[in-house]
C-alpha cells in the first residue's frame, strides 16, 4: 500500500461545520489512507459559521507539503474570495496536489483562483448564482450531488460532502472500504452522483 | 417566542466528530431557539476521536445553567463511564434540564448515570452490548433511528443524530422549521424513527 495522502483541510472564519466534519468523520478513521492537516489563516483557533471553534494545526505560511486539499464552504467564502493571500495559496497548492476537493461554496474559492477553469464542477443550490459568478470559465453542472473531473472533486451543499467523500474513498480504495465506512457511521450513502433533489425548488406543504 | 434553550454539548477526549457537529450544523443557525455552549473537562481544547480539536467554552466546574444537554458518543465513552466527576455532573444537570439528548454511545454515559432508568432509549448497533450493559434498568430499543421518551431523546449511531435533531426541531418548533433546516444543508431527512436498516447485519456483496 502507498503512503497516506496528506490532506490539507482549509479553514477560514465562518466555515461551515458539516462541510468539514462530515468528510472528516469518514476519513478520520482511514488512517492507512489519509493523514489530516487542518490549515487556517494561522495556527490556532478559527470559528465556524455556527460558532464552535476548531484548532488549526498550521497557518497558510507554515503549512507542510500536501498532496490533497479539501475546501469547505460557509458564509466566510463570500469574504475569502477577496483574500489574495488565500487565493494565491490555493492556486499554488492545488497545482501541486494529486487531489483537490470542495464542499458547498468551497467551489467558489477554487473557481475564483482559476483552478476549475475548463473543468466540470458543482456547488450548492442556495448560493448557485454567486458561486457561478466566481468562475465564468468553469463548466458548471447544476444538477449533481457531486462531480468528479480528473483530480477535481466538487460537491453540492453541506451534507453532499459526505456522499462525495464516500465516492472518493470507493474510487481510490475500493467500494468495500467505502461501504464499511458508511455502515460504521450508520449513514445511508447516496451513491448516485446524478440524483440531486435539491436542484429542484423545495416542495411546498 | 420563549427565550432560546441553552444547550450544553458535553465534550470529552475522543468524542465522535459527527455526533457533535451533525446536530450543531442543524441547530447552529436556529439562534432564535438555541444557544450552544460547549462544555469539556475544562475550558479549552479537547481532541476528537478522529483528531481535530475543538475549544470548550466552559469546564464542568464553571459551566453556567443549562436547560438542555447533548451527549455525543465516540470511543472516549468507554473511559468516561468510569469518570465519577462527569457521571455525577450529568446526573445533576440532566435532572435540572428540560431536554436531555444523546447520540450514539452517548446513551451509555446517560445510562451509567442512571438517568435513563425506566425509560425507553436506543444507541448505535456496533457497540450495542456494551451500551446496554451500562444500564440494566433501561428499556433499550434496538431497532430505532431514534427514541423519544418525554424529555429524553436518544439516537442510534453517529449520523442518526442529524435525523433525531431534525425531529426534535419539528417537535418543538414545527415541521416547517425542520424541513427548511434540512433543505438548507441539502440533507435527505430520514424522518421515520422506526426505520433503522443498521439494526440488521450489513449486507454482504
Amino acid at each position: 500500500m502507498s503512503r497516506p495522502l496528506v490532506l490539507g483541510v482549509v479553514l477560514f472564519p465562518d466555515f461551515e461545520l458539516l462541510d468539514v466534519f462530515g468528510p472528516l468523520e469518514v476519513l478520520g478513521f482511514l488512517t492507512d489512507h489519509f493523514r489530516i492537516v487542518l490549515v487556517g489563516p494561522e495556527s490556532g483557533p478559527v470559528a465556524s459559521a455556527q460558532g464552535p471553534r476548531t484548532i488549526c494545526d498550521h497557518g497558510l505560511a507554515d503549512c507542510p507539503a500536501l498532496n490533497a486539499l479539501l475546501v469547505p464552504g460557509g458564509r466566510g467564502t463570500r469574504r475569502e474570495v477577496d483574500n489574495p493571500h488565500l487565493i494565491e495559496w490555493l492556486r499554488k497548492r492545488a497545482a501541486a496536489a494529486d487531489l483537490v476537493t470542495s464542499v458547498c461554496t468551497g467551489a467558489g474559492l477554487l473557481a475564483r483562483a482559476g483552478i476549475l477553469d475548463g473543468r466540470r464542477a458543482t456547488s450548492n443550490k442556495r448560493a448557485w448564482d454567486w458561486v457561478v459568478s466566481q468562475g465564468p470559465r468553469v463548466d458548471w453542472v447544476r444538477r449533481a450531488r457531486w462531480i468528479e473531473d480528473g483530480k477535481f472533486w466538487t460537491s453540492s451543499g453541506v451534507s453532499a460532502g459526505i456522499d462525495m467523500t464516500l465516492a472518493l474513498v470507493a474510487h481510490r480504495f475500493g467500494v468495500e472500504v467505502a461501504e464499511e465506512a458508511a455502515w460504521r457511521i450508520e449513514y445511508t450513502w447516496h451513491r448516485d452522483a446524478a440524483v440531486d433533489p435539491f436542484a429542484d425548488p423545495r416542495p411546498k406543504r
